[in-house]
């Protein structure tokens, strides 16, 4: 069950797309585009994995993993991604925040604070 | 609205700390705990901001920011935030995933793709 959830990412370093985002409360084919979205980002080279959550109150966050800058680039260039942005600014979001990273460290638990090392 | 719920970071860059979780069902004091340390974190030096948000399934990601690594470090050795993550792997979490990142480039929208320029 949380296997779906949770990114199986490679050891670092890769990137993160953070993309937190207030949504409209009407749907207006929002449903639909992200999870299409979500597809085509899945056969993209480079991609690495999402994970993704949004609450009750419209609030956010997807962070997608890339193995690397280029990878990101080439899906910002993706047609049907960037007609789907389009359609984010003018009709589904009220703001987000978009912000690239390299991560750098990583690890899982639950383990204990011993077995994770200076992770 | 929106204000409260996005972090009001710097250019970058900065660092971020992803953490996504999957929580056991049962409170068995976990939202007390979670405050306290959103406050705590916000005390600590080189502190940025948050970004948090929790499915109806227990899924959640909680993405914190901070000035350096060395922020992120100090804030580690919290007494109390070192007593909540025993607890945490222990009682409340599942699984999760905690990954250190680099912010190299931000934007924030609903702007056009022209306002945004090559962001």
């Amino acid at each position: 069950m949380s296997a779906g959830k949770f990114a199986a990412t490679p050891e670092p370093p890769y990137y993160a797309v953070i993309f937190s985002s207030l949504r409209h409360g009407a749907d207006a084919g929002y449903g639909g585009t992200a999870e299409r979205m979500m597809e085509l980002a899945a056969q993209q080279p480079g991609y690495l994995g999402v994970e993704s959550v949004r609450g009750q109150d419209g609030f956010g966050i997807t962070v997608s993993y890339w193995r690397d800058e280029e990878s990101i680039r080439n899906w910002k260039r993706d047609a049907e991604h960037a007609e789907a942005r389009r359609r984010g600014r003018t009709e589904w979001y009220e703001h987000f925040e978009l912000r690239v990273a390299r991560v750098e460290r990583a690890y899982a638990g639950p383990r204990t604070e011993r077995e994770a090392g200076a992770a």
